[in-house]
C-alpha cells in the first residue's frame, strides 16, 4: 500500500509527535520510568526520546507462544501465524430470539459456548459481552471462571484495577497448574491497552501494562485512532498518530522489562462527516488495515488487526463491511485478528448468528490462503483428455479422488436452487446461522479440566469473592 | 499468488491439451482458418501447434478503447483501468415487490434506467434481464433499441445468428454517427464467447467470434470452467482447462483479423461436491479469479473477470461472496468487471438492490485502489500538536479543511445508531436498497440524442421488424 520512503515519513511524523508534542501518561511510575530513561516530563506529558523509542522497541520479540490450559489451544502470535479471537467487550448483545439487550451472564456463558464449538476462534478476546447483572466487585473472577470452564482456550483481562489484573493473572496460572516462575516465563494471559487517543494513557490501563510488562504476559497496545474524531482527518495523520501512541506503550513495556511480548495493534477508521458516527469496514479502514500490517513489519512485531462492521442487522452490509475488514487485516498480514468472530454495530453488540458467520469467513480466509498446489497431479492434463469435449468431469477418476475434501464446505452459505431454497422456508444467512448457533450452544459440553485444578480455581473465586472481591464505592 | 514458474507450468499444460487433446470447433470455417494456419484438423477436433497459438496471441492489443454513442462514456479495456459493467443475461429477475418472475422488458428497461443513474456502472453488459416477452425474431432490436435511448453506456451483443449479429453492429455503428470504415477502426460493441465447456465452441459463438474480429469489435472469450462439473476438481487444473480454451479463441481471433481487440476471460470457480450446485464468492473462486489475472498479464491482455454470489436472497451470504468475488478481481488486477452489479442466484436472477448495494461497493473499490495522500500535510504533525491529549479533530482546521470530500458517503451502509434505526422502520440493507432503487427508476430522465441518429435508429428498427426480424421456427 505505501513504498518504503512512504512508510518511512509515517515512522519519522511519529517519533515527531512523540518528542515535540508528546503523550499524556497519568500514572507516576510510567512516567518516572520513562524519566529515568531520558524521556522529558513536563506535568503529564512524556516527551519521548526517539533514539530510546527505536532502541527499546527493538528488544521486543517478533513472535511469541500464547498458552491455553489445553496444550493443544496454544497458539503462536507472530509473522506466519494468524490467531483470531472472539468479539470482546460489546456492552450488549441480541439475543437468540431477536432481542437486544444489555449484556447478562447467561448470554455471556452462551457466547463461551458457542466459540468453543467453533474451531476457526482460536482464543477468547475478552467477554464478548459484559456480565453486566455480575456485581463488578467480583465480575473478573465469576467472568474468568466461566471462561476457563466452558472453553479450553487463552482468555484475556482487562486492565482496570490492579487487584483485578492480580486475580486475573493467579487464575490463569492455576488453569494452567504451573508455578509462578514458570508462568512468566509461559505467556498465558494478555491484555489490550487502548490510547485514550488523541495522546493520553490512564491510570488503570498504564497500572494493568505494567503489572503484565513485568510478568512477561503479553500486552496488546491498539490506539483506537479515528480520522476526523480522536485522529487526523487524514488517512497518513491518523496512522501516525496510531504509531506514535502505540510506540509510546510498547517503549514503556520495554523499559519495565526489557523483551517482554507486545503487540502492534491497529484501529484506525474513519468517521461519517455528516453525523459523526464511526464507520467500519470501509475502503479507507481496509487501507488502514494494509497500512499498520507494514509498520508493524517495520518493527517486527506482532500485528493485530479486527474483524468490525457497523451495520446493526446481520445483512448484507455486515456481510460486506466485515469481508471488507477482513480482507485488509489479511492483505496487512495480521497475525492476531480482534473480534474475528460475532462484533456488529462498531462494537455495541454481540451476535451469536454472526460469531457463526464470521466463523465460515475465517475458515474461507484460511483456505484462501493455503498455497495452492502445482503438481503434476494438480494440472490434470490426463483428466482433461479423458473427458470428452462438451462432457462432464463428476464420474472421472481425478474428481473422484478428491471431492471430499478439495472444497470447503461453509456452514451458512446456502447454495441450493431457488425452488429447493423456498420450500425450506427461504431462510437468510442470519436465519440459517441462528438455526446452526442455536444447534451448537445446545450441544456444547465443558471440555475436560483436571479434578484438582477445577477445586483450586474454584477455591479461589470463592475466596475472593467472601474477601468481597475488587472493593467498589456502590 | 503463484510463481512465475508455477504459472508457466499452467501455460505449458494449456499448450499441451492444445495439441495433444485440442478443441472442438464446429464452425468449419474456424476450422479451415486454423488449418491453414498449421493446426491439425481430425473431425471437429482443432489440434493447436503451440507454436501458433503463442505467436497469435501475441498479436492481440494489450489495451484498446470501447467508443459508446456519448464520447464522456468512451472507456478504455486494458492494462491500468477498471471498468465495470452491469450483470447480463439473467433469465429471472426480482422486483421492486420482491418477486422472482421471468424476465420481461418492463423489467430489463428498469435495469437500464437504474443503471443509467449509476456512476459505477460503466457499460452494460448484455441483457440485464432477458426480455423473454419480446419474440426472439426482434428481440435483439427491441433490446438494444431500448438501451441505446434508455442509456448513454456502450452495449453489448449475442452472438446467436449471424443477422443478429450483423444487426447489432449496424445499431452500434448508427448511434455512433460513424461511417463503417470509422466503425470498424473504433471498437463499438463487443460479445462474449463462452466455450461450452469442456474443449467445445459452437457454430453460432464461433459465428459471432469471426464477425466481430473482422469488424474489428473487441471479443471477450470466457470459459465457463466449474472445477469438478466442466473442469478438474483442482484449480490449477481448471486453470488449465480455462487458459486452453481462451488462447484457442484469442487464436481464432488473430487468425480472422490479425492485431484486432480481444479481451482473457476468467470464470473458473467450483462446485458443491455434495449437490453439484455451484458456488461463487467462494475462497477458490477469489484464487482462481487472481491467477486468471496473472495469466492474462502473462499475455500482456486485458483481463475480464466477474462480481458473482450463489445467494438467493440479498442477505449476508451475498454481501460476503459479492465482496469475495470483487477482491479476487481486484488482487487479480481485473480491468473489465462483468456482472459488476445486479447479479445474484449464480446469474439466474438479477436484482435491483443488489445493483444498488453493488454500486456503492464499486465506489468502494475505486476508493480502495486510490493512492494514499503522504504529504507533510496528510502526515498532520501540526494538527496532532494542537489537539490536546484526550481531546478531539472535529474543529481542527486541518479537519473543515477537508471534512466533505475526505472519505466516501455510500448510499446503502447504515452508520446511525441503534435507537435512530430503529426508530426509522429497523431496515436492513436490502430494504434500504430497495428505497433507492425505486427513487432512482422513477427519477431516470433519457439521456439526450441527436434527433437525426434517434430517426435512423428507429427507422432501422422498424425496418428490420417489417421483415419479420430474424426467422425462428416459433
Amino acid at each position: 500500500m505505501l513504498s518504503e520512503d512512504e512508510l518511512e515519513s509515517i515512522h519519522r511524523a511519529s517519533l515527531q509527535v512523540l518528542s515535540e508534542h508528546g503523550i499524556e501518561m497519568l500514572h507516576p511510575k510510567s512516567r518516572e520510568l520513562l524519566k529515568e530513561n531520558g524521556s522529558k516530563i513536563e506535568g503529564n506529558t512524556v516527551f519521548f526520546d526517539p533514539a530510546m523509542v527505536e532502541e527499546k522497541t527493538a528488544l521486543a520479540p517478533s513472535s511469541f507462544k500464547l498458552h491455553s490450559r489445553a496444550a493443544e489451544r496454544n497458539v503462536t502470535i507472530g509473522v506466519g501465524h494468524l490467531v483470531t479471537s472472539t468479539v470482546g467487550s460489546a456492552p450488549n448483545y441480541v439475543t437468540l430470539d431477536g432481542e437486544r439487550q444489555g449484556g447478562d451472564r447467561a448470554g455471556y456463558r452462551d457466547f463461551l459456548k458457542l466459540a468453543q464449538q467453533l474451531n476457526s476462534i482460536h482464543i477468547i478476546g475478552g467477554f464478548p459481552v459484559e456480565p453486566v447483572d455480575v456485581h463488578p466487585s467480583v465480575r473478573h473472577l465469576e467472568a474468568a471462571y466461566d471462561a476457563y470452564t466452558l472453553t479450553d482456550r487463552s482468555f484475556n483481562l482487562y486492565s482496570l484495577h490492579p487487584e483485578r489484573v492480580r486475580d486475573a493473572m493467579e487464575m490463569a496460572r492455576i488453569v494452567r497448574g504451573v508455578d509462578y516462575d514458570t508462568f512468566c516465563k509461559q505467556p498465558s494471559i494478555w491484555t489490550v491497552i487502548n490510547c485514550n487517543s488523541p495522546r493520553r494513557y490512564d491510570t488503570p490501563m498504564l497500572d494493568g501494562a505494567m503489572q503484565l510488562a513485568a510478568a512477561n504476559q503479553p500486552v496488546c497496545y491498539t490506539p483506537f485512532t479515528l480520522a476526523g474524531a480522536m485522529a487526523p482527518i487524514t488517512i497518513t495523520g491518523a496512522l501516525v498518530q496510531q504509531n506514535a501512541e502505540a510506540l509510546a506503550g510498547i517503549t514503556l513495556s520495554q523499559t519495565v522489562n526489557p523483551g517482554c511480548p507486545v503487540i502492534y495493534g491497529g484501529f484506525t477508521s474513519n468517521v461519517d462527516m455528516r453525523s459523526g458516527s464511526p464507520a467500519f469496514g470501509t475502503p479507507e479502514y481496509a487501507k488502514t488495515a494494509i497500512i499498520g500490517g507494514q509498520l508493524a513489519r517495520r518493527y517486527n512485531l506482532p500485528y493485530r488487526s479486527s474483524n468490525v462492521n457497523a451495520s446493526n442487522a446481520v445483512d448484507a452490509q455486515a456481510g460486506y463491511e466485515s469481508t471488507w475488514a477482513l480482507w485488509g487485516a489479511i492483505n496487512g498480514g495480521v497475525n492476531l485478528l480482534m473480534h474475528g468472530a460475532g462484533w456488529m454495530e462498531g462494537g455495541l453488540h454481540a451476535s451469536y448468528e454472526k460469531m457463526v458467520i464470521d466463523a465460515d469467513l475465517l475458515n474461507m480466509a484460511a483456505v484462501f490462503m493455503k498455497p495452492v498446489e502445482v503438481s503434476d497431479a494438480s494440472l490434470a492434463v490426463d483428466a482433461i483428455g479423458r473427458v470428452e469435449p462438451g462432457g462432464h468431469y463428476f464420474a472421472d477418476e481425478h474428481t473422484q479422488a478428491r471431492y471430499q475434501n478439495e472444497f470447503l464446505s461453509p456452514m451458512v452459505s446456502d447454495w441450493r436452487n431457488w425452488e429447493t431454497w423456498l420450500d425450506a422456508g427461504a431462510p437468510r444467512a442470519d436465519e440459517r446461522a441462528n438455526k446452526i448457533a442455536r444447534e451448537l450452544i445446545a450441544s456444547h459440553e465443558p471440555p475436560a479440566m483436571d479434578e484438582a485444578i477445577l477445586a483450586e480455581l474454584t477455591d479461589f473465586v470463592e475466596r475472593r469473592k467472601s474477601q468481597g472481591g475488587i472493593q467498589t464505592d456502590f
